[in-house]
């Protein structure tokens, strides 16, 4: 477990991202996966000029890239990214009840997944045609 | 690679699924994954009945739950699922700049995901206590 | 894609697994796996060996064994160890029902392991008190 | 981490799945999994269904299922599927020397698909054919 | 598959990207990598400035840093990530020798992961205590 | 969570590698991972032996190993497996600043690897061509 850094120990440098997070979230505190990667300050400032960029609303708003986060976080398996998106996806409006239904969309997609592998499907002509 | 069952040689356990699946879906054809799965007809109706409850309308619309199918078949690399669900997903109206940001989404998660377990990173008091 | 030593390019090293990996395996040819780790003569040997051991007859037999290495190829997305591994089960008797239930069996499994891990369900105390 | 929902505290629908699940297992408890996924009903009773099918003695006897379950579970990184699989193995007869000759086969299964990917190696023209 | 945007239809946003490519790297070409992601500029433009500064030298040297882009594309069964990096690698001098014993270290880790968590081996005090 | 097999209850058979261990790493003590390998003798002497053989000195330096080995660790959530292979490299002399380049490296080659896939993306001519 890496060391986290706390802003009474950040570098003017960590502290100007720690800064950024919380004004562009809107929130008093950062969590610890900011200040792991704090440990390396280019990682730090470059993942997050990143989730800036790639979590900004577009083309898709905000609260169904949090729902697509969590999807990957759950088939990779990774608890602190679970949690952490969770949290963000309830502070973006998710209900309990869409929670669920991402759950259960999450679990079946993993079961046929497998299934078309297993079964070596091969991709139909329709598809690859209307690429 | 499996066998793939064509619908003149279905039987009629099989052929009820593949009609429900052209009626649902109010198309003419069914595609490979389900001609494979109809090797063994439990487990296609099982499977069916399974992706008629999970991916209907509910909390979640059908094209975000499309979208969720997305990013697990990427982050599991099944080339079928990807091609099939994108087909899906363009059909109930996603459109290029929407693939292009999901993608992006996918990736990230990707590499923040690996980022917070090579450092070990603590849940947050915060994001527990939320729970 | 790493070149193939066929036998009669293989250095008598390679050689004499190949004739062990015939002799042990009742047959007269060797698959593309052994040809392509011939380029690393002290890799081939090793995972050889290691084959050797862990798939013989032991506490769990060898058509066991060979169902549980398809099950990891599966959730893996290895399409060469699902092609080699399911020759094998079949030559050592596996039926087209065994290896549909097989499929079904992997496919649950990769659900349920998503739930468990999204849904962050605690490991019993009746487990743990069982170990 | 979800709720789970005791026995006390659980809906008409959500209670005759526990008894199901009692009855079918013949023991007095429910472990976690399912009182997590009592949360969304529809998917407490649509996995529940769906293990009792395909879990039920078949051309695969239930102990193999079992040891199918572990190796994914083990593949995937699923800690509380790994625990409540093996529970569920040891009571189907599962002995120690059993599960260490499982642990032994899913890792070298899984050392020799990184080698079949790494190596990029081709399918054998005798696995096609066979198919 | 994703469209390739070739360098006579590509936006001069694009064609920038690529001749910061093919500067940095001292080609005349750009690998289809870079021409899906064309597709979306923003993405293109985002992936190859965190390429050039994560690739860069510094306390690792670049040849070992594909190295290890190679362990992570193997585990991840990534085709088209395995066939540049290991173009990659040779170019910066990574020998055939070496490339084996790579291939052999990434196929044992594999095996010891699952092995560790198969056996749920609980992280040693001394481990702790070091970070 | 397997029992771990400490040295005082140890058979001659798991002592000798015990011994093994600790001579060649000219350390005075043996970590968890083997204690619960020793469940299973065979398994233990040969994944001890497998781990002298490809770790030792060759074209790559076993610091570079331990590299690879933990790419490998964290891309499957091993977390026994990255505390321990992060002490071991540590060991041979791994800084700071190099764990932390190892762990960006790491983090966008599973999102390029995710991209790769999600695009589709055709593997080069001239990658095919130079193998």
């Amino acid at each position: 477990m890496a060391a986290l850094i706390e802003e009474n120990a950040a570098s003017a440098e960590v502290l100007a991202v720690y800064e950024d997070i919380k004004a562009t979230r809107k929130t008093d505190w950062v969590n610890n996966f900011w200040k792991a990667l704090a440990n390396h300050p280019p990682t730090l400032k470059r993942i997050w000029e990143t989730i800036k960029q790639v979590m900004a609303p577009g083309a898709l708003d905000p609260l169904t890239k949090e729902l697509v986060y969590i999807a990957v976080s759950v088939t990779n398996n990774c608890n602190y990214c679970i949690a952490s998106h969770t949290a963000s996806a309830r502070a973006k409006g998710m209900t309990e009840e869409q929670l669920a239904e991402l759950l259960a969309v999450i679990g079946v997609a993993n079961e046929t997944n497998r299934l078309a592998v297993g079964y070596g499907v091969p991709v139909d002509e329709r598809f690859l045609a209307a690429e």
